[in-house]
């Protein structure tokens, strides 16, 4: 949201927006681009969903009043070997939705980001051991595919308080506090495979120790710093450690579909608009479960 | 060979060993066990190579006369889930044939222990680029497997004195130094995967941004401190960084059939048995292309 380009195009808009350092967001008018043969113009009810209000000449998939989610994507190159595998999210030229990688905006929404990890890496057999990590936006959701997948989950979290949600609201099978050395000794070996969602650095090891040999230690988090990596617990159990980024259009569609048929959605609160910059604030501290979804539809009222 | 053992067996056997902490090795009378049911009893001619001369009653597979090797392990559990894979290498009551897992002895005779990971992570399709960090006992293995499975195999060393060695010697098709910067960068996201033989901590960085996106990492050397993993790059490209170790004995076997197959042999430099001090000395300083070889047959002379 450049403001060089606020004023150059045709169509008015109309959001909220940060435009300075402190990070506080307030209303902002601003304007897009004609809507092109290839385009979809919507309105925005909630966040990142609308109903379609206009379509160009050459768009055949969508038409007026339909229903239409934005993902974690909006471009890619489309001519490179990724692209041609519906693989855009690994295109070195995509372009995100959001402004980032490593916020929860861009990686949570809607469970593509632990969905394809688990199909990717083939831990959504049924009797396997999956282990989640964090408890947030992503991990929440790695729980319930992982559920739905017939694996059982184990959720591995540093909050002893957390148990109970994981159990009792999401129907995780067991929890691991990984800040308890006797509770970690008494799981060595169990598990086929880790969805890790923490973003900040941590210990790598206690994890690797977890798992089975042959065992998947995704990344779906994005530390800014390098983990540390012991290297001989690797080699001595054939384990592996990898990352995972959102998903491709073709995958995302199939995550979508697979989670209507099976009922699973993610837990959200829904906000009105001015409670945006508090929604902020509580996201620092974690305090959601899961996510937050502003009421765009409803909320968000032109001065 | 622990001493309370020398004198308790009835067969009496010789050889070298250390028995202290300076390491150097000098003659040894010393015992084993009678030949069993399931054993097999051989002279030995090179270090691990000889012709049985007494098998046991229920042995089946090899009768006096025959040529045998010794690999990386000799006894596993025999029941858990990996001896019952072919995978006793992961086995957890694997019993190895050397003193440990990271010295050349134990990871480099014959091969295996990069044919495996190369087979596993299916980095031996035609056309793929395989790189190859490290050019010893491991490295220039890796380099001849790589070359007859129809991959590109591009040695990445810090030592530029290698590169005539690595292309004229091994058929390597092409030579990266790795502290060259413009190197580094130019040959950035061309390789499919990667077999790294070094056992001391090293950058891993800039070996990932080396790798197309979904590219692989497998650390076959085991350096005893953990290396720094930066996880952004992981994410971004969905590349992983594993490790691998020796491999079972259906694979090993594999291995040597696929290796006779192709005339793929290690190159060797042998040597008298009075030699193995100053050879150790010199595996100390990497000065041996590539493989020290122990002529047991001709030069272990009882004194």
């Amino acid at each position: 949201m450049e403001k060089s380009h606020e004023n150059e195009h045709p169509i008015k808009a109309f959001g909220w927006a940060a435009r300075d350092t402190s990070g506080v967001l307030s209303p902002l008018n601003f304007s897009r681009r004609e809507t092109g043969e290839k385009d979809v113009q919507f309105k925005v009810m909630h966040e990142f969903f609308g109903v379609v209000t206009e379509v160009g000449s050459k768009v055949e998939k969508f038409k007026i009043g339909d229903k239409v989610g934005v993902g974690c994507l909006v471009g890619s190159c489309r001519k490179c070997e990724n692209c041609d595998n519906d693989l855009e999210n690994y295109c070195p030229d995509m372009i995100l939705t959001y402004n980032g990688v490593d916020t929860d905006g861009t990686t949570t929404y809607g469970g593509i980001t632990t969905y394809s990890p688990l199909r990717y890496y083939r831990l959504d057999k049924p009797g396997m051991h999956i282990g989640v990590v964090g408890l947030g936006g992503l991990g929440h959701m790695a729980v319930k595919f992982a559920k739905v997948f017939g694996t059982k989950a184990i959720v591995i979290s540093t909050y002893v308080s957390k148990k109970d949600e994981a159990i009792d609201r999401l129907g995780a099978d067991s929890f691991l506090v990984s800040c308890d050395p006797d509770q970690m000794q008494a799981a060595m070996n169990i598990l086929d495979g880790i969805i890790d969602t923490v973003s900040a650095v941590h210990p790598i090891l206690p994890l690797l120790m977890l798992m089975k040999s042959h065992g998947k230690l995704v990344m779906v988090g994005a530390p800014e710093k390098p983990v540390e990596l012991p290297v001989v617990p690797l080699l001595m159990g054939r384990k592996l450690v990898s990352g995972s980024c959102i998903g491709g259009m073709k995958e995302t569609q199939e995550m979508l579909d697979f989670a209507a048929n099976h009922n699973i959605t993610p837990d959200i609160e829904v906000v009105p608009m001015d409670y945006v910059n508090t929604a902020l604030e509580r996201l620092l501290k974690s305090d959601v479960k899961y996510h937050f979804v502003l009421d765009i539809g409803n909320t968000l009222n032109k001065k």
